[in-house]
């Protein structure tokens, strides 16, 4: 097997894209608006002030199609890894024996080892230029603490991040790494909050869970000095800050001259699959390609293929305003799986909105599946996937074989949002037959 | 702070190198060969073709100043993502205020987080060519068996990890990335050789050691069928392969018409400094450069800076063939500092007898030292080093450091040899003041 030049695709620093996009001016109908969870009103722009900071609340409200990336933004992204290569998987294609190609697009290099850092790099630095000096939130597996950790390394802000208890205590790596970045990482729920003192004095054992670490990181906003909080998930403002995903693919593509037939990524909050699928979904929806865009999510936490689509609280407590989204409920108790960035009840609502107008297709496997097909890519393309991008390489390992028994040369794209060196854990109970 | 152009300098991938330098060619005395450990008198070829396969045995014996790089080998470097960039660690050199300028190149890259894969892809491959279908070696910390694993599951042959037992039973994850890749991972001493038996039977709790895993690597090689045993260090071969490291920095340095006054790597077994310096080493031996070369080492383990230039085995056991080298004695025992691929009492031969002849200078540091070097350049430049690479960070900030107290521009150029994101228990204990 030789290599060709166009398996590896990469990016001149000089053309890492200038504009990050919105989805919310070409959908042919508006964004639904979150809600006060306290009035049921659309929340203003006064009520998102109390937690982000004036340049993220412009972009949240924003319909703009694009947005400046600030120069400083685009120098941080570069120092961190972008553009990020998009790779031929030309030994996955060959154990597969299809006539299909199969690109990926590498996330998986960043220093967090995750897309995670496309939006809190542009979070910190608009927290900065508007004077934030502390940044709160919570995390649970850790990724996206890691992330906005660094970030605030980067850009010399303080970082607060309340660790689901559980996680925290299971993964110390992962905690680790944001103290190493210089992040205080607190267990959740916390001694540092009303709320988690209430909670501990109820339950000294208490193991946590998102929906309080998301409420002990608001308080702590809402209290402190010239604190803001930053969200990695959901919001429209992280949709659009990972669009660099995207664009950077656009160009990529149109570099090798290939239009796909499938992109593909996982769905946990949406916030990957947004940034890689939008900037090309703008195409579908002008009426330019034909392309099929595929979310996929674990069989055990079925958002988009068995969820209701309604206004739903973002968290377990109901603290916070409530989206339209495809939802399993508030309450619902997703199964202790692997792939934690997975485990969320609802959607960002701009993909639920898509999704519901039939842009996007969704699909879900159960964990041994996309385990197998973790390994399967481990072992020809050299990679270690997260359990998270696992899902997207099932579902791309699924279209070539369908394109094997057609015989048709299916372009197939997806999204490897992270790597797994911090997830042995879970491909240590697939290797040893325990899932 | 802006980016430059030249912060992040990369190669195109047709500008991979073509060819491995071999500084047996130009060092101005012979390199000493190996010498049988029964007969102490030079290893033959044919005493080397018991572990080694023919291709191999060449390449180690070689003095030709150049070895051509197979395709097949190229398309694999560049499929785990060589071309490794050089960068600017500008943000660093501003933390430090000092008007010299530090580059790092990333091996840190690689799927297996190292520049170990450098030598395991050509290993695994002249070995496939010449017809072996098994692999067998040691590892300690984990490095070298991940990337040996990976290459296997590249080339399609099978691959057997003799991991020291107490690595086996602490560093979990080191042992799964294996396993994932597809290598057979057994605890050492084991009941697969007769030696790990015999000591079993002695004492069930016998820890391991690396002597111990490479008498059992050996033994399976020697007993088994196509099988053949792949080294990760001090042999020339290996200095030989990492050499794509130096020659792509010469064309990265070339690109960008700089000349390093410093040149920086740690030091265990010698691969990643000899790759690292040896292309660049070539032109100060013919008088061309006036650049400092740099090793450094645990003071823990100051086989360069403290030890003996004189034959001694290359293993605990004292079994394998006696090398020319810096060393501690065979029966030193390296105290159990984190940066595992540092702990051996021995250097390199090449790496050695350069040193001996006054082309290179060693230093030394304890690792309070290395791992806040650490600390500061994840905080500064978003990547968490191995503590490995960790002593090259720490030599060139104090090389920063004496360029700003004299005023001077220097030219500080260190590998990045890996990332310490299987490290961060060291980082714990660091962080928390236990070391």
């Amino acid at each position: 097997m030789a290599i060709h030049k166009d398996d590896v695709i990469r990016l001149d620093i000089d053309d890492i894209p200038t504009k990050w996009y919105n989805i919310a001016a070409d959908l042919p109908v508006p964004l639904p608006p979150p809600l006060h969870p306290g009035t049921m009103q659309p929340a203003t722009a006064e009520d998102l002030s109390a937690i982000f900071p004036p340049s993220i609340v412009r972009q949240e409200m924003s319909t703009d199609r694009y947005i400046d990336i600030p120069e400083e933004v685009r120098d941080a992204y570069v120092a961190l890894n972008r553009p990020a290569p998009l790779c031929r998987a030309r030994r996955l294609e060959q154990y597969l024996k299809t006539p299909a190609k199969i690109y990926f697009k590498r996330e998986d290099l960043s220093p967090g080892g995750s897309h995670k850092p496309n939006s809190a790099i542009p979070q910190t630095y608009f927290n900065m230029i508007d004077g934030t000096e502390h940044l709160t939130t919570e995390t649970g597996a850790g990724q996206w603490g890691s992330a906005l950790s660094l970030s605030c390394a980067h850009f010399g802000l303080d970082c607060k991040v309340f660790m689901v208890r559980v996680s925290y205590d299971q993964k110390p790596f992962r905690r680790l790494i944001m103290e190493t970045y210089g992040g205080k990482v607190y267990a959740s729920p916390s001694k540092e909050t009303e709320y988690g003192r209430k909670l501990l004095a109820e339950d000294p054992d208490n193991p946590g869970s998102l929906g309080i670490a998301i409420s002990e990181a608001i308080e702590t906003c809402v209290h402190q000095e010239n604190t803001k909080y930053a969200l990695g998930s959901v919001a429209n403002h992280v949709m659009i800050h990972q669009t660099i995903i995207g664009e950077e693919v656009i160009k990529q593509l149109e570099f090798i001259d290939e239009v796909p037939d499938y992109m593909i990524a996982c769905a946990g909050g949406g916030s990957n699959l947004a940034g890689f699928s939008f900037p090309m979904l703008r195409k579908k929806i002008k009426g330019e390609i034909d392309t099929e865009f595929i979310a996929v999510e674990p069989s055990s936490v079925p958002s988009l293929t068995k969820g209701e689509y309604r206004y739903d609280f973002g968290d377990t407590a109901g603290m916070t305003p409530l989206f339209k989204m495809y939802t399993l409920g508030h309450d619902f108790i997703p199964s202790s799986i692997h792939a934690g960035g997975l485990r969320y009840h609802g959607m960002a609502p701009a993909v639920s909105l898509a999704k519901n107008l039939g842009y996007i297709n969704a699909v879900s496997y159960d964990q041994h599946e996309t385990f197998n097909a973790a390994v399967t890519f481990a072992r020809t393309e050299g990679i270690i996937p997260a359990p998270e991008s696992s899902h997207a390489i099932k579902a791309a390992m699924d279209k070539a074989l369908e394109a094997k028994k057609t015989g048709e040369e299916k372009v197939i794209v997806f999204n490897l949002s992270g790597h797994g060196l911090l997830d042995m854990g879970g491909y240590s109970k697939y290797l040893h037959n325990e899932i």
